[in-house]
């Protein structure tokens, strides 16, 4: 009998109502022939509300990652009883697990644990006893048996994990939209659900706004193979299949396009170009906590560069401010320039690996639109440019249709 | 260094700004001088939040009590991490340990579990690490690592139990209340609280009205001869002691007096006087769920006894449901009459063993201010008889008068 593994979110669990709803998909599942075990997340709203609490009596300090573990890990475990309740009461047979029961190991990490090892004994035990298995996710346990939460994200990851460990047929992570779209439906009107993806493709498209899913838990199921559909808890459409490559695949030269807003952009201008400066740079960006995204140096004029980086706007102040001295330790030439409003547009495939020109290809129909590119960064599978992020749902369309992705592949 | 237990309830953690209390509580108790073990309840509201979730997703059914303890163990876990928070931010050092985590084994009683053993190790080496250490009351483990809930009372019990493993020179339950009264405060102005007063009168106290604690708790207690001590979490009063007798505690006739109100009597007339009948009554009514209290018994006259028993007053229609057919079963002389409106008031001492004519005293009380006995129940230590619910009130205080109780022994 097939084995799949579901995982529920925040959204999906977010009312009583809605636990019956899921509660129903699930006993579906099992009687379509399957042996089910179901990953759910905290209601929706339930872990701002733990994390208003915990400021509350924190009183301004941070309160320690560890009891943050404790106490937010109380959210899913709530929904895994409220879940078997429902079932139960449907007249099913579910059995729920905390994360520490459902034997997932991880490490020290609170609050950003990384899964070590899953003992699956006792899932498969109640699986083989007919169970359904509701599993509390984005939870484990330490070596020292503390509770740890794998950070956002972890209860795809406990899912695509857990999925890994018991050797499931299929791992479905069952969310709010029908699948991954060619690009955001709400920007391209006829974007298309995707029906297969490979998994470099999607973590190309995750790491470039596409936020179906965060890039770890895709990582996780690339290394262990995990194929898994990500589709909508709301209807019983299919999904789109995220899968290791196959040589069809390449046929598709472009899969996808993402885009990504809010986005500014640092520029340092006439950098010596010595050996270490660029280090200096981004480790004292790094220490500071600011993610940035895309690099660009240019090639050196008379000894001197320029380094340019994107980041999300909200960060732009706190990098300026870090960066400010280490500038004026580096010359007098040496300044920044910030701009806010831009905007990111990526091509991603692995077919563009076998196909030249896709790159000339997306430059041309922005051209011809009238759409000027300011940076360019491109990968194996994936091109990238930003551009004034008032152009980038018309950038969007204009690529989308320039690489004919509302057809059917 | 000393090594103490505290126990604080739902009420008293039943918001952010009073676990920050309760926080600084603690800390006042490890600046003292003493290491510090806290057990805490769900806030107050937590637990009835979570039984309605509970309800609205098994419409209509039952939810299994395996799935209730997964549940309602939550409430106490986030108190656990909100008060370690608060510690820590007012510059302490705590950590959270589920019942789970800090050792207590139980039965697998889902809902009513018993303690059956702690292996307190890490609690331990957490004090002797020098921090403060917060337990989860009202919850353990099952020897299959399920969680397990011990039920009304519960975090009173796991707080005494604690005590017991780790040998500590105290336990102190903190409360809404200043500690034991001679009688509820509320009804005999000039009641005064015990300083010190003997499991089994505690227990009679308990059981007749005087609900400080569950009687279950102060078994326990008596069992393995943990002294605690009742007290307020809202001031520093000192509060009442409660340990094994002591000679001195004989000088002191009664210690208190309690009441219970909401009453209701049955009593099952020309019930024939022969063997295994009134097993058959009780058993019916105790299978029915029906809680009693006092059972009296008369002399047989020709073959013939009346048995009366009290109740809640709402549980009297199931106990007639449930003992009509019986009524009927046994002949047509015998019938059932009930009585509702009926009080109940104890004396309670262990000096009563020693001391003669107290119930003489108390009967004459009443009766010179016109108060008519229904029912008359004694144990060794305790004197209980049923009045007319109306004049309950006037019965304490002339009782109380009587053995002279507000006067400080």
């Amino acid at each position: 009998m097939p084995l799949i593994v579901q995982k529920y979110g925040g959204t999906s669990v977010g009312t009583p109502e809605r636990i019956l709803n899921v509660a129903q998909q699930i006993l579906d599942s099992q009687k379509a022939g399957n042996r089910v075990v179901a990953v759910v997340s905290a209601m929706a709203g339930v872990t701002n509300q733990l994390i208003e609490l915990a400021d509350q009596v924190s009183r301004g300090n941070q309160p320690t990652n560890r009891e943050m573990d404790v106490l937010l890990s109380t959210g899913e475990q709530t929904t895994i009883a409220l879940c078997s309740m429902a079932i139960n009461a449907m007249g099913g047979k579910a059995i729920s697990l905390t994360g520490a029961q459902a034997g997932i190991a991880t490490d020290r990490e609170h609050t950003k644990a990384r899964i070590s090892n899953i003992t699956p004994d006792e899932v498969h035990r109640l699986l083989d006893d007919e169970h359904i298995v509701i599993i509390a996710g984005f939870q484990g346990k330490s070596p020292e048996g503390r509770i740890t939460t794998l950070g956002r994200g972890g209860s795809d990851l406990t899912a695509i994990a857990m999925a890994a460990a018991i050797k499931a047929d299929l791992c479905q992570i069952l969310t709010d939209v029908d699948g991954v779209y060619t690009c955001d439906p709400r920007v391209v009107l006829d974007a298309r659900k995707i029906d297969e993806i490979a998994y470099d493709e999607m973590l190309e498209m995750a790491s470039s706004g596409s936020k179906v899913m965060q890039s770890r838990s895709v990582e996780f199921a690339k290394k262990f193979g995990v194929r898994f559909e990500v589709r909508s808890s709301l209807n019983n459409n299919p999904g789109t299949i995220v899968t290791e490559e196959h040589p069809n695949m390449e046929a598709v030269v472009v899969r996808g396009v993402s885009i990504e807003r809010e986005q500014a952009k640092v520029t340092i201008e006439n950098v010596p170009d010595s050996p270490g400066v660029a280090a200096r740079i981004f480790q004292a960006v790094s220490d500071a906590g600011v993610i940035i995204d895309m690099i660009v140096q240019n090639v050196s004029k008379t000894g001197k560069t320029d380094i340019s980086f994107t980041l999300h706007r909200s960060d732009l102040t706190k990098a300026e401010e870090t960066l400010n001295p280490l500038v004026e330790e580096l010359g007098n030439s040496v300044f920044i320039e910030t701009t806010k409003g831009i905007g990111k547009l990526c091509v991603v495939g692995i077919g563009m690996r076998s196909h030249s020109g896709i790159a000339a290809q997306m430059f041309s129909a922005l051209a011809d639109n009238g759409i000027n590119i300011q940076m360019i960064s491109t990968s194996e599978i994936k091109t990238a440019v930003t551009i004034d992020e008032s152009q980038l749902d018309k950038a969007a369309n204009v690529v989308h249709t320039a690489f004919n992705l509302s057809s059917e592949s």
